[in-house]
């Protein structure tokens, strides 16, 4: 069934929800939808269908707990077409907040006029992901931020995906810390993060894991790890 | 370092890679490179640059044992972006073998003529792949089956990535099977397999299983459960 988040909370509707409905779905009276707010899941049978609005009534409402920990993964800016396959695959696979960073080596700079525009164009694709993968919220994608400001970040379970680490690996961390509320990934630019942001993240209470023998892009990143926590979360 | 795949055992390069050398890379002699040919990685040094041909000493060879399964891919074939995107991560995350497969609700058709000319391209793909992820070995992409030849498909694990079955999961699965020499993965199309599909692969020795609650698109499975053998496999 077609999911849609809605604007507020009398489940109003977005004008692209409601093209959608109207002249791609071209959905009929008694057809249904699922509309989420805040958490909840509204199963509706539509009872006026107009391009400026819809009208329903509401069968069933199905409320989320959430179950697994939260993900949070900060991630290196990389170029556009990385960065939205990012956004797209994260949110599919569960991701709770993506927060932008900026490291050393991060190749990609905004200024604020181009990080307002890209944030409207990012808060489309994880929408148009979650309704796809029928999740009951939006990931938030946070602010750009320095490394720095991780400083003041919680999280039961704070790493970094390390180049140089090669001793303690994602499986032997997890195998004692799934019993957490907030996991934290960093995960650094093509070239990885310096020696320095490494020793400050450290000193911030992150630890450096290694993902293995294989040599991963940074946009593959985010999908090796929250493939491998939804596995492990399986039950 | 830059990585190659040798057309042959005397290490002859491919035009363009001639071409990444001396333009892309602006190699100079002196310069070190590694030529791969049937999983030995040769560690050369440039002795001659020329856009027709290089001359190179041997520094050293390592020769590739493999200590994972073998893991081969059947997946439907789908349109070319998520078919590209498929290739280039399967390769990164150490797929061995991609075979496409036409299911009964596979979309994209593909005549014999079209299928070589995407043949060559797809082969492209996996070798940019493997010399960006520095492997040892070029996965191999079979001609486009029906789902029936993977009756006689030889494998120690055989699974079938299924949108029916609720209780056998990944990790049930996974737990007691890992110490096997190869495991093939079935990937439907959208809308997944047929149930007559399904049926029909299990008596053909394969098992359904789940991959849990999430709703993924079908390039992203591929993705995600590569990732997870890699997570199994380390050490």
């Amino acid at each position: 069934m077609q999911h849609y988040f809605a604007l507020s909370k009398n489940l109003d509707l977005s004008i692209s929800d409601l093209h959608h409905i109207n002249n791609v779905m071209r959905m009929k009276i008694g057809d249904q939808i699922i509309i989420i707010y805040n958490k909840i899941k509204n199963f509706v049978e539509l009872t006026e269908i107009k391009p400026v609005g819809i009208k329903f009534k509401i069968i069933k409402s199905e409320t989320f707990t959430r179950e697994n920990p939260e993900i949070v993964l900060a991630v290196s800016l990389v170029n556009e077409q990385k960065w939205d396959l990012i956004l797209q695959k994260a949110t599919e696979l569960g991701v709770n907040q993506i927060i932008p960073i900026v490291f050393e080596r991060t190749i990609i700079k905004l200024d604020d006029k181009k990080l307002n525009q890209k944030q409207i164009r990012w808060q489309k694709i994880v929408k148009e992901a979650a309704e796809q993968s029928h999740r009951f919220e939006l990931p938030i994608i946070s602010n750009l931020l320095s490394y720095h400001e991780l400083k003041n970040i919680s999280g039961d379970l704070k790493i970094i995906c390390s180049t140089k680490e090669k001793q303690t690996n994602l499986k032997d961390i997890l195998k004692n810390n799934l019993n957490c509320d907030r996991i934290i990934v960093v995960i650094g630019p093509e070239g990885g993060l310096t020696d320095l942001e490494e020793e400050k993240l450290i000193t911030y209470g992150f630890q450096s894991i290694t993902l293995g023998n294989n040599i991963l892009r940074v946009e593959t990143v985010p999908m090796f790890i929250l493939s491998i926590f939804n596995y492990e979360m399986m039950r």
